[in-house]
């Protein structure tokens, strides 16, 4: 791996003491800011990830704070998902469009009034794109980055985890709802959610100087659940097909490419900015579409470039955009963008990796 | 320094096989792409920079297009200088603002003709802000990002190489001003400008395809000129007082804080979007401003974090943002935000680094 070189523009996090304590070994940058990518190895965390609960430090998921009277009427242009039955204490995965249809971000928004949301983004500074809209269409809103980071608790013992320090109501809560809970007398809004298929819970750390008292508590309180730092993991993620702006969609990409279709209420869904380039793509079909592939052959490692994805006689048909050697699955997992010729399940196709052809298999559904 | 993950959405460039064969030591990421900070040493290639010839893969440097009808309009809403006098063959530094007079971006536009620009950014998605503003105002432009990789050639020799490659007529170039020059056939945009001191070219390489051609051409006809693979040096810019976005101002700075009030024509300029907001800056002038200091003591190495800038009494008065030994100057050179109270040339104040307070002086003028 690079070494990356310190600098204040790749910003640290609320959490970033507790990161380095932990024994981080290497970054990624999201946001402009440092998300750690591997604390023992990516095996050894995926393992460890799914089979008791990890903290996961993920300030990097900033949030854009819509507020005042026009921050619906905004929140609705953003996306192609019909909002109309959003109330405050949900959580909507919610792509977001130009006006040609092609994603911006793939955040998770949360209601917190009818004038007011957040939207925990992806990495790309979507606060530009809303700012631009609300002043360019004279909306009475304000827009800005508060002082927010995001804390995960994941992994199949994270209930257990959460209740010692938020009280057993916090088992109550269903997927993708919130709430608001104590900690040392904040009322900060915890969701059950989160980028892994394992289960568990988003604390949305409101003031950084509260950030290191709430890490430093749940590593106390979690000793005898074996708890450890973790991070957003690879090889779970591919996976469980949780797509990653960046890597697998850019703004190249409908959400009917990337199988948000359902997300994307084009028939119904009243003012945003991308409906009327949607509305074609929803009609006719996608000539390409995000896929679950399996690799065969040895272990293939993390890459920094996609690799072409072609027909046994070599034509272009799409491209692997993730792959990590999967452990139970005992198979290179993936995720690519495959035409409609080669995306129905047991398709044969080869991938192009830096280390030359591999045979592959597409598949309908994600390993989970 | 700590290690970074590979991933696609940390994008390669059109010249990162040469910068690898050149022997990369450590990256940054710079608009979701990889930015080399250091080959042999930062302080090897200060050394060199200022004694001989740079190539600089500056990928990261985007191009924000703008084109149609309404691109001159859009270009002047986006910043406070006065664009009156920009003609084709022009290129301008450009403070970007928001309504509040927020920094957005700092980049260098280009005029290429009364309907056309491109805006080379510093680390930030501007094109989301251009975009958003554009479909708000219904303006009649389309703004993108093209495949538009700047390539910069730096150092005092750097007339000598560009000779070679695109004939003598480069040299009359004049500062910030840019021509078009054949290579294999191309016409490319080839600019006098730079992020050092040293003087040079960025050659804006339109077509990926062409990266790796245009680098060994300049690499086979620079031998015997001692060309080097190099980047932007940490030392050398802090010398020379070049900013950066993200570091040394955010969004949370006006133009005048950052020492641009001079790019800030707020009683003329019509049009851009923060000018009521500047108005009442230019007045009254800023409260704070960015500032050359010197701090005291052995060699500091770089950081990841600001640190606060004190008066001898303990009360906080600025931060300082970027920071290095200069063999040259033999002192620690910086760039810091102070307020008035501390900003006058010989001003003496506290910096609170990392590894302890250190005493330091204000300058009015960087090492020029």
């Amino acid at each position: 791996m690079a070494l990356i070189s310190p600098s204040r523009r790749l910003r640290r996090t609320a959490f970033s003491e507790g990161v380095e304590a932990a024994g981080v070994k290497a970054y990624t940058v999201y946001n402009h800011m440092l998300l750690p990518t591997v604390f023992r190895s990516v095996e050894e965390d995926y393992h460890h990830l799914k089979s008791a609960v990890q903290v996961w430090d993920v300030s990097v998921e900033r949030q854009v704070e819509l507020r005042g009277p026009d921050a619906g009427r905004l929140m609705q242009m953003l996306t192609p998902r019909d909002l109309r039955g959003m109330l405050p204490g949900m959580c909507y995965y919610v792509p977001i469009v130009d006006e040609t249809g092609g994603m911006l971000n793939d955040p998770v928004a949360l209601k917190l009034s009818d004038e007011r949301y957040w939207i925990s983004i992806a990495d790309s500074d979507l606060l530009f794109w809303v700012k631009g809209l609300a002043y360019g269409l004279h909306l009475d809103v304000l827009v800005d980055e508060p002082d927010v980071s995001p804390l995960a608790v994941q992994g199949p013992r994270a209930d257990d985890l959460m209740e010692r320090i938020f009280g057993s109501s916090v088992r109550d809560l269903r997927f993708f709802r919130y709430g608001y809970f104590d900690f040392q007398g904040r009322d900060l809004i915890v969701a059950r959610s989160g980028y892994s298929k394992q289960g568990g819970f988003e604390i949305y750390v409101e003031d950084s100087a509260i950030g290191m008292p709430l890490w430093n508590a749940l590593f106390e309180a979690g000793k005898d659940l074996d708890v450890h730092a973790g991070c957003p993991n690879l090889i779970e993620r591919i996976e469980g097909g949780l797509l990653s702006y960046g890597n697998d969609m850019t703004r190249e990409n409908t959400p009917h490419e990337c199988g948000l279709g359902r997300f994307c209420s084009t028939q119904t869904a009243i003012g945003c900015v991308g409906r009327d380039a949607l509305l074609r793509v929803a009609k006719e079909g996608p000539v390409q579409q995000i896929r679950a592939i399996s690799i065969d052959g040895p272990k293939i490692g993390g890459s920094d470039r996609s690799w072409p994805v072609t027909t046994e006689k070599g034509k272009r048909i799409g491209k692997i955009t993730s792959a990590a050697w999967s452990p139970d699955y005992e198979t290179n997992v993936a995720i690519g963008m495959v035409r409609m010729t080669h995306w129905d399940e047991g398709d044969r196709i080869t991938v192009e990796t830096t280390d030359g052809p591999r045979e592959a298999t597409v598949h309908e559904q994600f390993w989970i």
